[in-house]
């Protein structure tokens, strides 16, 4: 399911039966597109493919930033002399959109155990959420700063606002968003993909790329569940306030209280659950 | 959030702050527990991590031998000599249910490169869909074999009997499940996770310590949506219909296709869509 000009797009059309009351009937539906991506770090004339992952092309290149930050594989744009898609002439045509080239300034290609620094154990051969958590200390990994206070009744809103912004959920229901917003709750960029993962990772790709980070003064809102991994990239990326539209994991909590992120769940109907630095709200009805 | 006898528990309680009309309310709520877990092969007296997995403790046995299975790591359970926690008395109590340890009969660990090999490149340097697809006939997997034709109506129903049968998901809200449902429609196992690919892996898991695969007369539903690895997954255990409340990515699509599963999607108020495999489906109305 390729668009004919050989780049994968968005979302793609197919046809389905759909069933209702007993019976079946034809027509044509979109489809949230699914290609893996090969992000490949390149330095000193050496290369080394990083990870493959499987996501919705589009911004693809934010994605291999975002990912290559959060995981603390580079540190900031002056690190990077270029990123591009893959024009090796062997490669075919279709397959060079799912390849990207990150190159870097410097001799060396960077240390990659920093992708596994996260699993780092703190005994012989154990592993358990804390040491997940020490290990992100062990990084260097900051608490984010307090910033300023969040109104409450803003982020009742941010779903609404959200939901106008997400063109390609709305066709296929298949994706996953995540969202900027700033501190008076107006949207600054949303990113989608079929990965949860893959839609932090390019939206915070995004501002790196702007040089906006860290992002202080800003919300981010994700679609679905919070889980470790999200709380981690917000940390990376110095984001004070998490808001998901679903249930965050026991790690997400015990993380985002560590690291001084308010973490919010259950965003929706104008209600929600804080999770952990409710400090940083303030309420206009009378607050417990 | 380790309960008292320091193995984690599928869920825990926390206080959190609720917002509602302008107003914080403290109460307590449950969270999903998600700690990671080290999958570990031994054979011939050597040892190594094949995976970290961030995911829902309990059904851990079953979590490691689907996830070898579906990887194509282990074939069948005569290779399995034994599934253990770790009992290395070096490792802290709380860790030691955090590692599993699979022992293989034999002198060999096994070829861990089978785990990349949905990622083996058709050309010199590409990565597509197609190739993961092509990959998958390489290694092996075989298309589903068509078996029974699945009642239509039946399919309808099963949300309805998930939702009862899911008993975490109910008091988290943060859990993703899987669901096998026989010929007739009745739940035979289900398994939950914050992982979506997590509780597929613990259910196919579980059949494959019953010696049940191929799933050939069975039915497979799952709470979220329908990726390409959960299409994999299923061919794997050779199950014939995949069922998703949400919607599938176009390569879950391509796959399912490929490879002659049932894939079903927005399965929910009894309606659903048919992505692939409309022919195993018989409807009492008029079909198209």
């Amino acid at each position: 399911m390729i668009s004919e000009n050989g780049r994968p797009g968005t979302s793609v059309e197919t046809r389905i039966a759909a069933y209702d009351r007993g019976e079946l009937h034809d027509r044509y539906d979109r489809l949230a597109t699914e290609e893996p991506l090969e992000i490949r770090l390149r330095a000193g004339g050496k290369q080394q493919t990083v990870a493959i992952t499987m996501r919705t092309p589009g911004n693809d290149f934010e994605l291999a930033a975002g990912f290559l930050f959060n995981e603390g594989v580079i540190g900031s744009l002056d690190e990077v002399q270029g990123i591009t898609f893959c024009v090796d002439r062997d490669v075919d045509e279709e397959q060079r959109y799912n390849i990207v080239n990150v190159d870097l300034w410097g001799d060396a290609l960077p240390r990659l155990d920093a992708l596994d620094r996260h699993f780092l154990t703190t005994s012989s051969c154990g592993v358990c959420g804390k040491a997940n958590i020490d290990a992100l200390h062990a990084r260097g990994l900051a608490p984010v700063a307090h910033g300023s206070h969040v109104d409450a009744l803003m982020l009742a809103a941010l779903p609404g606002r959200l939901h106008k912004a997400q063109r390609v959920f709305a066709s296929t229901g298949g994706l996953h968003a995540a969202a900027l917003f700033d501190a008076r709750g107006e949207l600054v960029a949303v990113r989608e993909d079929v990965g949860r993962h893959n839609a932090l990772d390019k939206l915070i790709g995004w501002a790196f790329m702007q040089k906006k980070i860290p992002l202080e003064q800003h919300v981010v809102m994700l679609s679905g569940r919070a889980s470790y991994e999200l709380v981690q990239k917000a940390i990376s990326a110095g984001i004070p306030v998490l808001c998901a539209v679903s249930a965050p994991s026991s790690l997400a909590v015990d993380l985002a209280r560590d690291f001084g992120v308010t973490l919010i769940g259950f965003l929706r109907d104008e209600r929600f659950n804080v999770y952990a630095g409710a400090e940083r709200l303030r309420t206009t009805g009378g607050a417990s």
